[in-house]
């Protein structure tokens, strides 16, 4: 427990992969880089106020209703009776918008982690969730927990309800690594959302079932062929697939370098491949921002395991 | 292991609850009891045959080859280059047929595992699967392991895919007990499968996911409260219910009396509910059949811990 008597704190929340191929909708993990960094400090002036924001191209909006990070901080300081704390925050972006790797979760959660644990730590961890969910609502408008959750508590995320907030952390074998590649463009999760069928064939919905139960089983039993076996997307990769660019191949690059499995993060344009080793992941993260690179698209490659830490307080 | 020194074996293989709510087409039990029982006897006739039959009231072929026990014995024998091995083979059907309680499945189940143990088991438990759905597939045409699978293993049993048997055994809490009623009518199951839609609404699939997710996390953490909130059906049972009479009286006596959660057991036309302790699922199964007793539907309770042995050698 930190007390009232700190000053300024400063957290990093990292990004996450959420629809986990045969996870769509259910499933979210977080990894090791990028992330928002969020400091929050004591002020003298009565009330909560963004300060500074960094690395957004003036994008985001400094007013507190209107920000995610100041959403869900100022959410969190009116449950508890404190909105006229004095607190200044500041957000530094360091990840890219409308990339599919939660990058609105991420501030979120970076936000209002940080007011609490300026405040003396008066909410667990896990209790700060609908507040974060709250501040990424406020952005993208919808209630979803599979961004949010992972980012904040770290791991592999499994929702079961998102209006209950009924989540789950899966336990994550060791040595389970994600190589995610950032092509350079954006989709509009709007459109990502409108491409989505109203209704699916009764054997994609049986399939996906099966396959989301054996990813699950996969990561309990610690069985990497189980959860290769499992990685398969029939609902919304088929369709989504089509608003990136060399989609299959991308796949086909990963595949034959190792991966156990890959598909789209989020709503995309970012993909992600899980694979067993680290060596693995960055040969197949290496194959997949080769394909990028010939059809002249920028991307970013980001290797790492598992977070299994979530939000933290760094120096 | 036994050897070939054997003479005879006698074996019961369980009843089995598939389409466990969320788990439709996915998730099967075991129970403790009914079951059927099957002889298998060194002869010194050589082939193999169907020397008796009980319990059937005479609706069982004796012929090998039009028998699901007989199939998946025989499919067994064939494999092993054994089709010339002298045995005879009694089966003693100790429970309802058309009753959603995985018949057929306990038969081939029990054929299969007689044999094998017979000839001095050169098969483990779980290689005997394809045998067994050979079997059960000769009766019903479908090729599926959720009843299969936890007749032969015992326990919950997770089935990633049919087409690829792959299956998985999940944790079972140890206090969790099955509550199971058996109306006397039949339900086909042709007529079960019919009922289904071809399409469903994606927002029906994604809760039904969740809901397995969810299940499955509750198995695992032994976490009771999170498997009745889990074990909801929407895709199959608001359409299957119809053909159950006062289905959702029986839900309710069950839900009121503390059940964790109520459902179709197979196509049905039994019902189980799922229960932590023994006296909720004593309590909740007398609740339930006495729904049917008052429309003067006869039907028998079956109330017991889930079967973690599956089919084994009796004396």
């Amino acid at each position: 427990m930190t007390t009232d008597a700190v000053k300024e704190v400063r957290v990093f929340a990292p990004a996450t992969v959420a629809n986990v191929a045969c996870g769509f909708d259910v499933l979210g993990f977080a990894i090791e880089a990028p992330g928002d960094e969020v400091v929050a400090r004591v002020s003298d002036k009565p009330g909560f106020r963004i300060t500074k924001i960094t690395g957004d191209d003036g994008k985001l909006p400094k007013a507190a209703e209107k920000n995610t990070a100041g959403v869900a901080a100022l959410d969190l300081l009116r449950h508890l009776g404190m909105s006229d704390r004095g607190i200044e925050m500041e957000i530094h972006k360091k990840m890219p918008f409308g990339s599919g790797l939660g990058s609105s979760a991420a501030s979120a959660v970076a936000g209002v982690y940080a007011v609490n644990k300026l405040i003396g730590e008066p909410l667990a961890k896990k209790q700060l969730l609908p507040f974060a969910m709250q501040g990424e609502a406020s952005a993208d408008g919808a209630w979803h927990a599979d961004n949010v959750g992972p980012s904040l508590l770290g791991g592999m995320v499994f929702i079961r309800s998102n209006q209950e907030l009924d989540i789950a952390q899966l336990p994550v074998p060791e040595n389970l690594w994600a190589a995610v590649v950032h092509p350079e463009m954006e989709i509009l999760t709007k459109v990502a959302r409108e491409i989505l069928p109203t209704n699916i064939p009764m054997v994609n919905a049986t399939q996906q079932i099966g396959n989301l139960g054996g990813l699950i089983c996969g990561l309990i039993q610690e069985d990497y062929a189980m959860i290769g076996r499992s990685i398969h997307d029939v609902i919304a990769e088929p369709r989504r697939q089509k608003l990136i660019p060399e989609f299959y191949n991308a796949k086909r690059a990963a595949m034959s370098n190792g991966a156990l499995g890959f598909s789209i993060s989020g709503a995309g344009p970012s993909v992600f491949a899980l694979c067993e080793g680290e060596e693995t992941a960055q040969r197949a993260g290496a194959a997949i921002s080769k394909v990028f690179d010939q059809i002249n698209l920028e991307n970013q490659l980001y290797v790492s395991k598992i977070n299994k830490e979530g939000v933290h307080v760094i120096a």
